[in-house]
């Protein structure tokens, strides 16, 4: 039983979300990338979340969310306010169960992100890009029409639904020392280390996070939830702080938080497309960086690599 | 039994190439993109070559013609000219098997590439880059060592290791209407052939080539092998006519030969990074161009596409 102050995700609960969404996610591969296993001593292995429906890891939280649901709660539709991976995951979630969904996005989003979000047949509603304008914006939708709010970590539906992929990477991996995943709210990171930790608890599991937003580094040393001091990470997914829920988790579980700088972060991205022949975007590479980093540490060890995501334009690397 | 004038590729010697190569090679995964399934109304799967040990199919191939020689032949070591991955995966299993491989490449070759075959140890011989001068440079090598020259694909254990795909393909995928294969010099797609004809009867198998190499496509036509009329396709990988075994083979299974125009390979290889998140080399990409070329004859089918190989530099297509 892995409970702690204020949580409840249990391996239990993990399991009982991968039922909840098989189908409706894809269980992707463990790749084993010889090119990176070449270039850092180390066996590499790749866990494709890039390859996940939406092209992220969110889809897995947010069906587990919505598909929770009771049929009351169902019926008034879902919220959220985000200009990521989560906008497309829940629209996504609800458009499968069938209800509505009221996805809040800043007027500055790019087209690429109101496009995924649009393609499960959902129109963004706009409002001004500052936080405050987000929380408002979407407070007032949930007043308006029921709408549960799913909030993009901080929910222990979420939480469990993150982690069916540590569930997957203990069935898929034999020999295995050490698993690095991203960290940003710490939804992945958490639900990660409650199935991964009740699985094999002498297994070593790292968050990675970039220097530029190393509020869960500070985090874990002060034995309280940091706040990022910038917000300008080329690892867009992780410059948020870390949850209620989801920093106790992390605070028991886990072994370390390890820092990317940006120049290692677009290395790894870079990388990532070179030898291993995917896309990752630049907060699903941070892991590389991290590893790349310290690579005497994990030398001829077996290490698992989250690839939280793979929305990124690719194209974009001729700027670097 | 699939005997044909001057070949022997069966599903039996397609059997006895995976049994040789197993461990040496990647059993590649037979991903669904759910991306590609949305934009194209059909079922995707992406057999991804580009996953494999030098980031392609090649890997096979060459593989299964080192580890056939005798202790005799192998004593003297290989030798092959390429300008491709056919050279990196020669000198990857020569280095496995622990023989001498000669590989002769073009003076103006890429540093990638050079590098992609340094990294097994093997400096690569330099020439003049035409046509005659690496033959002549190639068989001066083979002259002087006794090194056994293993073509690129004109070879019958070439094809059986190549084959290997398809016969992956046939136990990874359930239900199937269609596998798409690029054709260059036509190993990958016969041995495909091969493999899968032998195994499913019914299934409709069709090679991809671009209309600027369109060889393959008027060599099914005339009833003869035909050279390309030019050389600057940007699917380098698919510039070279068919081969005295390849093309018999092709010739008797293959449903057709489907052509893509460069916009269409170009636009196929971004799309293949923005939904699939996958690094397809524009080679590799040809097939996804032809099913998009074709959308109306696939849609609502299941159709695999062999994502032959992925060493490209993604950064490119901000040039596109």
């Amino acid at each position: 039983m892995l409970r702690g102050a204020g949580s409840d995700i249990t391996l239990e609960s993990v399991v009982e979300a991968r039922r909840r969404i098989e189908g409706a996610v894809l269980r992707t591969p463990l790749l084993l990338s010889p090119g990176l296993s070449a270039e850092l001593r180390a066996r590499v292995l790749l866990k494709c979340e890039n390859l996940q429906h939406v092209g992220a890891f969110k889809a897995r939280g947010a069906c587990n969310a919505v598909f929770h649901l009771t049929p009351e709660e169902a019926s008034a539709g879902v919220a959220t306010h985000s200009s990521g991976n989560h906008a497309a995951a829940l629209a996504r979630a609800a458009a499968l169960r069938g209800i509505a969904a009221h996805v809040v996005m800043p007027r500055n989003s790019s087209e690429p992100k109101l496009e995924a979000v649009r393609r499960f047949g959902i129109e963004p509603i706009l409002c001004e890009p500052t936080a405050e304008a987000r929380q408002a914006k979407a407070d007032e939708v949930v007043a308006e029409t029921g709408a549960t709010l799913i909030h993009p970590y901080d929910d222990p539906r979420v939480i469990a639904g993150q982690g069916t992929v540590g569930l997957e990477i203990d069935e898929q991996a034999q020999e295995l020392d050490a698993v690095i995943v991203p960290v940003g709210g710490g939804g992945l990171l958490s639900g990660c280390l409650a199935a991964l930790k009740a699985c094999r608890p002498r297994l070593a599991v790292y968050g990675a996070e970039p220097e530029w937003a190393d509020d869960a580094y500070r985090s874990l040393r002060t034995g309280m939830i940091q706040m990022p001091t910038r917000y300008d990470s080329i690892a867009d997914g992780l410059r948020t702080c870390l949850g209620k829920l989801t920093f106790p988790i992390i605070q028991r579980l886990v072994d370390d938080i390890l820092l990317a700088d940006e120049d290692s972060i677009r290395a790894a991205t870079r990388l990532m497309a070179q030898r291993a022949r995917v896309v990752a975007e630049p907060s699903g590479a941070v892991p590389l960086a991290c590893l790349m980093r310290h690579r005497d540490r994990f030398e001829g060890k077996t290490v698992a690599l989250v690839v939280s995501g793979g929305n990124f334009d690719v194209a974009r690397m001729a700027e670097w």
